[in-house]
């Protein structure tokens, strides 16, 4: 194989494949990314691809633009030297030849010769070629990501709470995530290309493929696009093709768990609240984590106490004008959905009493539940 | 006690009076830092003081900017949650009270009691009342520090090299720091108030404090000045007295390391130079550390190679004419170099032959030698 191509091209491509890569593995042949190439022909460019794999079910396939092929073939890539050598290296055009068993890498005055695996044995990365798929914008697509996946739970045995649920349908796609703690639930528009189905009644995507596809996203990907099977979903990002085995397990029916009626409403704007949250957060610890949030008229008052510390009250005006109501949450679970948020965006909290969930929204529909905590101690 | 001053001044000594607290420490009281506060009267205004000690021969000692004190006296302060709740806050103006056992922190709608320790136990830290002392610029200060620091050797037992020794006179200062492979020298501008004397033959500063001393001095410390005893130094710092044991035994006869006649002298510019040993060191493990730097007419290359990873060859143009000369030298200790240079400096490389030092030097009195390794393995 001989390839030459800008090195920002293959950078680009290492930081996005290399991500899948997993770090410790039993199979030490997992620890490198594969580079396909097929040379010009007549009537055809040059094309190449890299392509790496988790191991896990999660893999992906990235197309390398502005690539000049001579001689095709496949070569394994060890993902960390070759990460660290793009890393330190100036020139803008690489060299990558493959000889036997060894890859010759060469940039401007520098030349460095790789021992490579047997590509044979690499596990092949399929690449986006569905007809019939839903079409995501890519800045609703972070959107949603950012809004959902922080609130998953990789520990969960009884549910499938270890990533993202993705309701999607012709014009809308719903991402849910929760750890039965909390619940995150964003919504944002789609549309279709061809007649897709879900092929999945839960399609759950892993969090760690999620966070793959947001980094697969890049500055240049305008859509996202997804055909959802049984098994797993296939999804194309700009330059991507990413393929991971869904969840297995039952997501729980958190339509339940959000109250359609409240006893108040209070609108509070993120960026305040959530430096009078991080306050009161400061008086907490392990054994007292709480933070009592009271909602008197015109004023919200965060109290907190904690052994060994001390206590704080944190005051901050607000618009209420109903009865007296205290709540206590965890003010960690409150701050992970604030920061989230623009800080000039208005929240409405709603709430009922102090034992049943205290439901946040936003007016772009984002819905976020925190189960209160017990203030019996 | 009760004072107001404004936030930012009680952060920035947080900051700095913090990095002396120790994390762990037996003695539980020296987690805190020690507030001391005069309440202004008849023809005097109101004076803050703020210590902390790290327990182990260093102590500073900071005074605080625009305090109001209404009533005097002491107390002692959590740093780690203090510093955690000025860093949330967002007025600016703090208030402290302290009542008993209690101190409370107000600012804005926020309000903080924290349980407080004795003040009585906390050691005491000197306010620097030397009248005879030298005067070292900030910026030389800065720049020695910052050329000498690294080649440290805290492990060292037969030698003093857990610190720098700073080597001064009316007019010159010299700080000199190795770990007995490598050895930095760098040396800049000062002056005397008074007719100080240096009290330590060989005053070798802490690495920790010298570390200190660059923290406290800000953006505000025009001058540093050093009054140095015979088992330790006093240093003032902009707002900041800073008092620290000596580092105690011999510290080696550094001239003796730097040879006087040279076989080859090149000049490197330092950022293409250091680029080039970047990538060389990618291809280095434990076992292979070495790099092969190979100055011949108009080129200098630098190989490297190392099991079950590969090799390389870095080729970078030079203007040296003489006989070629291979030399071999750990890629992170020149590195170590080159990064604290501006990148367009003018580095002159002299070397003897491939068993004696390597001696680096800049056009602004900065030494750097570099003992090679051996070539046979």
């Amino acid at each position: 194989m001989q390839l030459v191509c800008p090195r920002a091209v293959l950078s680009a491509a290492f930081t996005v494949v290399g991500a899948v890569v997993p770090s410790r593995t039993p199979r030490e042949i997992l620890k490198n990314v594969k580079l396909d190439a097929v040379a010009s022909g007549p009537g055809a460019t040059s094309s190449a691809q890299l392509t790496g794999t988790d191991g896990d079910g999660t893999s992906i396939r990235f197309d390398l633009t502005d690539v000049e092929c001579k001689v095709g073939g496949s070569a394994l890539l060890p993902t960390q030297r070759l990460t660290s050598i793009l890393r330190e290296l100036t020139d803008d055009t690489v060299s990558l030849e493959v000889n036997g068993d060894a890859v010759w890498l060469r940039c401007g005055g520098s030349e460095f010769r790789l021992s490579a695996e047997d590509p044979a044995d690499f596990p092949t990365a399929p690449e986006f070629v569905e007809e019939d798929y839903f079409v995501v914008p890519a800045d609703v697509f972070r959107r949603l990501i950012k809004r959902t996946l922080f609130a998953t739970d990789a520990e969960s045995t009884r549910y499938a709470l270890g990533g993202v649920l993705v309701e999607i349908s012709a014009d809308q796609v719903r991402m849910a995530a929760t750890d039965s703690r909390r619940l995150a639930v964003a919504v944002g528009t789609c549309s279709v290309e061809g007649q897709p189905v879900s092929g999945s009644q839960q399609p759950v995507v892993p969090s760690k493929a999620m966070s793959l596809i947001e980094k697969s996203l890049g500055d240049e990907a305008t859509n996202v696009c997804l055909a959802i099977h049984t098994n797993d979903i296939s999804i194309r990002a700009g330059r991507a093709s990413i393929t991971t085995q869904l969840v297995q397990g039952r997501f729980p029916d958190y339509r339940k768990v959000i109250p359609s009626r409240y006893e108040a409403e209070i609108d509070l704007i993120a960026s305040t609240f959530l430096s009078a949250v991080r306050q009161s957060q400061v008086v907490t610890n392990e054994e007292s984590r709480g933070v009592d949030f009271t909602f008197a008229e015109g004023t919200l008052r965060l109290a907190s106490k904690a052994a060994d510390i001390g206590q704080s009250k944190i005051e901050l005006p607000i618009g209420y004008q109903g009865s007296e109501l205290t709540i206590r949450f965890d003010p960690r679970f409150v701050g992970d959905f604030l920061r989230v948020l623009e800080g000039s965006s208005t929240v409405h909290l709603k709430l009922i009493n102090d034992e049943s969930p205290g439901v946040f929204t936003t007016d772009d529909d984002y819905t976020y539940v925190i189960m209160p905590l017990s203030r019996d101690s």
